[in-house]
């Protein structure tokens, strides 16, 4: 079955929906980072890179039009591709809603959104400014119906699930989580088994699967690459929820998930490779790379 | 005066000198971190990357055999693009050798080597099968002169000094340092100033420099690709000495010494990107990476 699939990778380096420069370098690092395939081509989204021009508010949102330009950039590809799986290296959260939104007009409501956060981005333009806290509210219809937050297709609610989210640190702008009832499931939960899922899926016929996968979902303690691991700084002073999971979780998860349903998109959001960043820096400093 | 020096960039992720695959990947991903260059060329020095077959010992050195193949692809590179200076991308540390040699040839009693290092890599064959730990005792002319082991321009005493060592862990392989008693520095001496490195190259008329950078002379605080650094394992129990240095003051030191002599040589070694490492591992048993 798979082999007539078309599948193709998106490099989508965006750092504007978490106005956060090193997304770009993280972006580019996990490009590298991931297991090389013979088979799918890959596509890179251009992204502004004038880091020092300050980004202004535009219509409610922290660069706004230039992440609309970039998403339109992203829709045309994948217009032009017609890929039937996707596999996305972000950039910031926000990278995953052109191509999903792609993914739920290609495979209607056969299709769910898994997806793996400590947070639940569904924010609205009445609580941030950040497109990157606000993509699962765009993909469920919810966002304000204009500008870079309108989706073609949104997903239903009973087709959305959060898994390894922190329920206890939802903050006010997380609201939507509650009030409209949206299926979660905690760290703990999927530590044995990977049943709540399963049942999820089963409960709502869903035979496809568009994964988002937030690294910060994962315990500092098992990956570094993230927000609350910056080296010199406690996961217990970060000022958000802190995700417990582990790789092998997450793994296991969407093994047993891929029985039941064949995962045609997995966006892979908000590297920061610290060493990495750090490394490269220094070296810039030293003069034998300064020829 | 820099623009008409030769500069290339070798790739060489020589992982038989510490028995650890790992290497391969770390020093490719290395190369992608580092600072790009429009002008130095990069080669890339391939090494067996047959994991599966257990490394023998041939005289007296684990994987001798290819370790000596490798080494005499690098020579051959050197000798064809004959640099005036050369980065190294590693690789286990055995992947300065060959360069610091073709170096010393170059200038001769002007070069100085700078070992920044917990550990001294300055074992012999009696002490270990390792060649990994025997890199300075053969660039001083110390290792048994045979096979791999031997340099053809081994430096003086004089010209080659420790930086960042950890000496209250200097094992039993390590004696040579304090037999010989080669010059050295320790993480606390460098904190406020690089006085004792230039007052090194100032007695000794060192007008160049080849740095072997190993990074796990950095505190697993301040950059954790290295081995002591390893997700839940902790730093207080690893078999061997640990780092105590900071990315800022390796690159302060590097700049003061930079004043007084010509950085010729660089090579980073043993970098060992752990979230890298398991998340493409990871990656790879996810059934979107598989089609």
């Amino acid at each position: 079955m798979a082999q007539d699939k078309k599948t193709i990778r998106l490099l989508f380096p965006q750092w504007q929906g978490g106005n956060n420069p090193d997304y770009v370098f993280g972006g580019e690092l996990l490009a590298q980072i991931a297991p090389k395939s013979n088979t799918d081509e890959t596509f890179e989204v251009e992204v502004d890179t004038d880091f020092e021009k300050k980004l202004e508010v535009e219509n409610g949102l922290t660069g706004g039009d230039v992440i609309s330009e970039q998403m339109e950039k992203t829709a045309a590809i994948l217009e032009e591709q017609q890929p039937d799986k996707i596999i996305i290296f972000g950039g910031d959260c926000s990278m995953d809603q052109v191509p999903f939104d792609y993914l739920s007009g290609k495979y209607g409501d056969k299709l769910g959104i898994l997806w793996l956060d400590a947070h639940p981005d569904i924010a609205t333009k009445n609580d941030s400014t950040n497109v990157h806290e606000m993509v699962a509210a765009n993909l469920l219809g919810k966002g304000a119906p204009q500008f870079v937050t309108e989706v073609k297709n949104p997903v239903s609610l009973s087709h959305m699930m959060y898994a390894g989210l922190i329920e206890k640190d939802l903050r006010d702008r997380d609201k939507l989580v509650k009030e409209l009832n949206v299926r979660f499931v905690g760290p703990d939960e999927l530590k044995g088994n990977s049943r709540p899922i399963i049942d999820w899926i089963e409960e709502n016929k869903i035979e496809y699967l568009a994964v988002h996968f937030d690294l910060d979902v994962l315990s500092p303690k098992d990956f570094r690459s993230i927000y609350p691991a910056e080296p010199y700084t406690k996961a217990e002073d970060f000022p958000a929820a802190v995700g417990e999971m582990k790789l092998v979780e997450v793994v296991r998860v969407l093994n047993d998930v891929s029985v039941k349903a064949d995962i045609v998109g997995l966006g892979i959001a908000e590297h920061l490779p610290w060493d990495a960043i750090n490394l490269r820096k220094a070296l810039s400093e030293i003069s034998i790379f300064n020829n």
